[in-house]
């Protein structure tokens, strides 16, 4: 490491607060759900801030954007850093931007230090927003990165459908970010940094996680029909009541987990009924369950149990379909990469912290393909996908430092 | 009973099939809730019917219509007959219409009766839509109908809300249906005829069903609140999770009357979760819950069952709010008309079935101020609040006789 690019701290502060401005909630998040006008607004923003870097932007069929740096030879592998700038609904301001605003800085810091003849660049540096991480308006989520490795179809993407019936293509050509540009494909490495959303960095006192690999990860879109009857007059026998079955799973889909003491995590957050009165019997109902764990046996053990229990309330004029449109294996990051970022910490003074990451991140996404490396700096009390989710000003500027540094290794690395 | 009134069938089957095709959905049914812009074209449907027969029409506050009939003396106590023109969302096209479209041409034949001198009047004949029987999208339900007998206010009703936060009073402006009339109050009768949405009269081969009384029926609202979080990396053990109490809740509303053996009839058909994304727990959870039962004891004590399981759920980060919006006890329609009814019955040589109602009905509303009747007609396969919903035409006819011999003997009594 030659160079030790100075970060500018004032800078990252107030882009935070710039982006946290677009589609922010009275309660202190951000609603900025995928390929919505506020999603478009945050990306008018970060266009105009890469225009104020110098960097040339590209956008794909997908939406997913980068910024390359004009550094390096035409045609070099590029480096990549960044992550995504759509939100939850209602969710939180960091789980995203953080990682795009700190990979901005870093790469800003780092040019300084190539122009100033400190760094030597071998590979170019590129700045990127991943489309539609989150998945909550429109499935899959790592719906950008995914299309980009190839693990998931351009045009079935574009086809996936929002409650209203809108397309993620007719979605995004609202928002006139439907791009037709090629990214580069010779992809270096990616590095993203991300708020940890828990809470082992704030209890260890320590500013950076490195994240040695991910969960696996099961998404189950679980549909029950029944028959829509007037809840008064209809015999109990003669109700099929697509709620009650529903109810059941959710209440099981919890004792799964609890029967490996909490290990494997479960959850069902979403539930659509129809038609959703109070005077109808339920006729539709999908359960939207998953389950994580980090140990891919006992994952496909439990997988097993939910759908025997699912099929298992199959009759009495019930049916059940079951979909398993994510299906997402343990895997560990690049070890190399994670070495990378070891160094750049500790050349800043800090013990970084190994951990693993439970939730999907894009770097997890791309992983399966590139050299990725994943970055935790520490969220408040572990509070994520919520109003109140919070990275410190100072915690921001650490965790950018630390990408400058890893970045301005990288760039020059042969191979990195 | 002097006069045998005489329906015109063909205008009964064209009438209905008029009705069904404003809001009517590709399944067969109707999708008209109450003040949407279907709703006001059925009203208006009506207004011009009742204009055509020579009604003359009050609208009231509400927006409950009645068309008074020019005949007998001004001021004299009314004879009433009617039911509702909304739906439930994606439901049925008799459950409501039917009984407006036949009282309708009942009121029309005794009419002819009166004209042709062989029926004197002593009191006024009235035709009535009331508003929002359903109660789907403006709670409560038999909106219009407790309005009119003081068991709602009127402020509170104009008040509610439905899901996309406008107010019913701002509905009602919105279809041109808010009135101002006063109502007559000296209601002699109110006679209702509705399909029985059950399969007893099916059963029966009987085309006619007199009504003894109504089940009593509790209506729960219960809210869950947690705390969002992501459904990833938050451990099991620090998860608030409302879709899990509510799930909780819901299979112990079916529990309830499987303790009875299915007697105590019990639902949940309606559950509103926020922010109902897969991958964050949720937060607020409202489940709408209902018990009904024509023994008041047994429905009592389900009733602290369910508030106690509810309460039970509370801890951990879960609180639970319950409301009881609707308590109607179990009660006996009027004795004297129940009588008219069946004497009307058997003049045309049918053997009514008694029985009861589990559903609300407006005349059960208005039973508990006013003399009113309860008359069923059969529907198909007990089958309701479903596109598939269906009464035949000649049970239309054969139930609009009835009600007009009803009507015609009540219009000429000294006191019904």
């Amino acid at each position: 490491m030659t160079g030790m690019p100075q970060v500018d701290a004032a800078a990252i502060i107030r882009d935070m607060a710039a982006l946290s401005r677009i589609g922010a909630t009275r309660e202190g998040g951000v609603h900025r759900e995928a390929a919505t006008a506020a999603d478009g607004e945050a990306r008018r923003w970060l266009v105009r801030r890469m225009r104020e870097e110098g960097l040339s932007i590209l956008l794909d069929g997908i939406g997913n954007m980068v910024g390359l740096a004009p550094e390096g030879t035409a045609g070099a592998p590029i480096v990549l850093a960044g992550s995504h700038l759509d939100s939850q609904p209602h969710g939180g301001r960091f789980d995203g931007p953080a990682g795009v605003v700190c990979a901005l800085h870093a790469i800003r810091a780092v040019r300084r230090e190539i122009a100033a003849g400190r760094i030597a660049p071998r590979h170019r540096l590129g700045l990127v927003n991943w489309t539609n991480e989150e998945g909550s308006r429109f499935a899959p989520s790592l719906m950008g990165s995914q299309v980009f490795t190839g693990a998931l179809d351009l045009a079935q993407a574009l086809a996936a459908v929002d409650r209203d019936g809108q397309t993620m293509g007719a979605a995004l050509e609202q928002i006139g970010m439907r791009g037709q540009d090629a990214l580069p494909r010779d992809i270096a490495a990616f590095l993203e940094l991300h708020i940890e959303q828990g809470k082992a960095l704030e209890a260890a006192l320590c500013p950076i996680g490195i994240v040695e690999g991910c969960w696996g990860t099961a998404k189950y879109t679980i549909e029950f029909r029944g028959r829509a009857a007037h809840t008064g007059p209809t015999p109990m026998a003669e109700r099929r009541d697509a709620l009650l079955a529903a109810a059941q799973l959710i209440v099981e889909v919890r004792a799964i987990s609890d029967r490996t003491a909490g290990t494997l995590l479960s959850s069902v957050g979403r539930i659509d009924v129809t038609p959703n009165s109070t005077n109808i019997v339920a006729e539709t109902v999908r359960v939207f369950a998953e389950l994580r764990d980090k140990d891919g046996a006992r994952l496909d053990s439990a997988c097993q149990e939910l759908e025997a229990f699912a099929r298992g309330l199959e009759g009495a004029g019930i049916s059940v379909a079951i979909e398993k449109p994510t299906s997402r294996p343990a895997r560990p990051f690049d070890a190399g990469l994670k070495e990378v970022v070891a160094t750049a910490a500790q050349s800043l003074g800090i013990m970084p912290l190994r951990m693993h990451t439970i939730a999907g991140h894009d770097a997890v996404a791309i992983g399966a393909r590139y050299p990725s490396a994943l970055i935790f700096i520490p969220c408040a009390d572990g509070v994520t996908h919520h109003p109140a989710e919070l990275a410190s000003d100072a915690d921001l500027v650490t965790g950018t430092e630390v990408l400058a540094a890893a970045l301005g290794d990288l760039v020059q690395q042969a191979d990195p």
